[in-house]
């Protein structure tokens, strides 16, 4: 595409550099901006700038927060019997929604992903091992929320090596046919997984 | 939703006022962000401050452009006698790119639509009369390139009874049935102006 300036294509080629957003959508974004006010792009663009550089993470479970130590990690009122280690900040948010949960969690930060060059080191599994390892640790369980992927199950496999010498409760997510979803929708896989880890209904 | 951050709030916010971006797309960008190195954001953040900062707009067609008067413009190779209106930047890229069309354009920056409070004091509807009132002026045939909408034809309305002194051949795109579209597909409006506005044959 020709673009009429320098800068417009400066501008495009940046925003395309976001996952999902191609050319066309970034031209538009652009040719937005260039209609509001210069305070809505400088708002953005501060936006963007004080969140790379100033934002933290919590030093107990790495999730983002805007102190030392995160919300969660800080409540009183969790219970910190039981960590949920989870991919990402966005997981955490996901399981926050769902009100159901109320321990602790540890983001790894990733999953263990050879092809994309994403290795033990690269995650905070040394983090989470200190974290174990530590005096004031109360930890008896852990629960691995992480992707139903390849990716994601060489992680838990990973983890439940590294975690063998703290002699703790594991256990992963359930895997299966999603609520409110109808059977013959479901792929083998999912299915097939869901017949395996099928719970047992109390008899009381 | 309840962020981990007053800064990914802020962030999320500000992404999700862009056209077509929702908060959850918003997050999955700020989190792509932080994963990235900070150089990722900040050449972002300064191709979008460039931009709006030193954006220009060619004198004559306001089409954006690098310099005071902009590459078409400027071109001997352009025929000078045909003018082709368009609603904004996105439309003149649009018909360079079919390389069917040699003239000069003049750039509206957008339609008479009294719902969004656009009049026509809004657009650059004067210094096109102000461009074909000046002396060097050689246009002799105007295009309209407008939207098929109710505010491009009330635009292309206006602007026809605006130019009617100038005495020029006033024109507007065809409007009809896509190449390649098949009859049954096309809706019945496009259907009857395509029959409306049919185009003879030459038995040359």
């Amino acid at each position: 595409m020709d673009y009429p300036s320098k800068l417009v294509e400066n501008a495009v080629n940046e925003i395309a550099r976001l996952p999902g957003i191609g050319k066309k959508t970034a031209l538009r974004l652009v040719l937005h901006l260039l209609k509001e006010k210069d305070s809505t792009t400088h708002a953005l663009t501060d936006a963007l700038n004080e969140l790379r550089d100033h934002i933290k993470y919590c030093r107990l479970c790495r999730n983002i927060s805007d102190d030392d130590i995160c919300q969660i990690c800080r409540s009183p009122r969790r219970d910190k019997t039981v960590l949920c280690v989870v991919e990402d900040t966005r997981d955490v948010m996901a399981i926050e929604n769902t009100a159901q949960y109320t321990g602790l969690y540890h983001v790894l930060g990733g999953v263990i992903s050879p092809l994309d060059g994403v290795g033990p080191d690269e995650l905070n599994i040394d983090l989470l091992v200190q974290r174990l390892s530590a005096e004031e640790n109360e930890v008896a369980e852990i629960i691995f929320a992480l992707s139903a992927t390849m990716e994601g199950d060489t992680t838990a496999f990973y983890l439940t090596k590294k975690l063998k010498e703290f002699n703790l409760k594991l256990s992963t997510i359930a895997r299966g046919v999603p609520i409110g979803g109808e059977l013959e929708y479901a792929d083998e896989i999912t299915l097939g997984r869901s017949i395996m880890g099928r719970t047992e209904y109390n008899h009381n």
